[in-house]
């Protein structure tokens, strides 16, 4: 966190942490070094230090936004829905949208943790694996109501995972297609694939 | 290529090849040297000098020993199949194949492509929208003949490509789940998706 809370800050914080995210995509993590991300900014090194206090750092500060942008516009509000098909289709086309109008970097460099300590991998994996099961237990409870199909329920959710961050790595907004129609039809493709009719 | 043709040598070749793969996954494209390399195949520097000239075309050979598998598994003997239908299963059973029991580094690795020159990524590319086009095509036909959902066919086309490739970041040979079965749901869940019943 930012050693000041105020909202101006926290935008800052936020600003520099997706051109990181950016950088690391482009460059690589490892050869990414602080200095090539302060002359991005066009600011000091010193001044970066104000916001974390290494790049291990840094990068932790951005797999936690990318987490936190699916906890506040995916998970939470899901939890609010009690049907289970409504909840789905609710997650797929909100995590697509995410995945497709967001930060592409955020996405892709949350994949590439081998820079994190142990303790910082640990805590990232222990919040994905509770969205994970969040996601499983919608695909349980249409289990047994019957409505799904017969597909091993771990294979269903990483594959749908699978359709929803590919997203981040081939569509480009601002194109022939609009988020909403990309985000439409992979929750078509998604949900036929799942349900039975 | 290495200076010889001999099966010998090309074995040792992919040997070394899978070998690289792994070590840029766990440590990142960058920070692996040609040292740690030899070292972990406990062969010298030089005599990895007879298998490529430089780190860049070993990530090179990396990445077409995954498009030759594709090519050779799923692209060349999908050619042969007239029935549009059958033909993508075939394509998307043994894309999954390939992506749940071969190496899931190779496939990794293929999207870090920032250290590869121009030339290499433009050769690259032209192979991977030559295996894009002929899926995509796969789909052309089905909605002529009305088989395909409403959905636009480049979203359809990588979203069975995010199906699938997905498999090399979740899937572990050997556990619970088979490739056959793990292949199969897949291969349910993708039909089920993009045809109409």
């Amino acid at each position: 966190m930012p050693k000041n809370g105020t909202q101006k800050s926290l935008d800052r914080a936020q600003e520099i942490y997706l051109l990181a995210a950016q950088l690391f995509v482009e460059r690589g993590v490892e050869s990414t070094s602080l200095s090539h991300i302060a002359n991005a900014l066009n600011i000091t090194k010193a001044a970066l230090y104000y916001y974390f206090e290494s790049k291990q750092e840094l990068l932790y500060r951005i797999v936690e936004l990318g987490l936190d942008n699916v906890k506040n516009e995916v998970l939470d509000p899901a939890r609010e829905i009690s049907d289970a098909e409504e909840r789905l289709e609710f997650i797929i086309f909100n995590h697509a949208r995410l995945a497709a109008e967001g930060n592409h970097a955020v996405i892709i460099v949350s994949h590439e943790m081998n820079s994190l300590s142990f303790t910082q991998r640990e805590a990232i994996l222990k919040r994905r694996r509770e969205y994970f099961e969040f996601v499983r237990d919608t695909l349980v409870e249409l289990q047994t109501q019957a409505k799904l199909r017969d597909v091993d329920l771990t294979t269903a959710t990483f594959t749908l995972f699978g359709m929803i961050l590919w997203l981040s790595r081939w569509y480009r907004p601002g194109g022939k297609l609009s988020v909403e129609q990309v985000c439409r039809d992979v929750c078509e493709m998604a949900l036929k694939g799942l349900l039975r009719n």
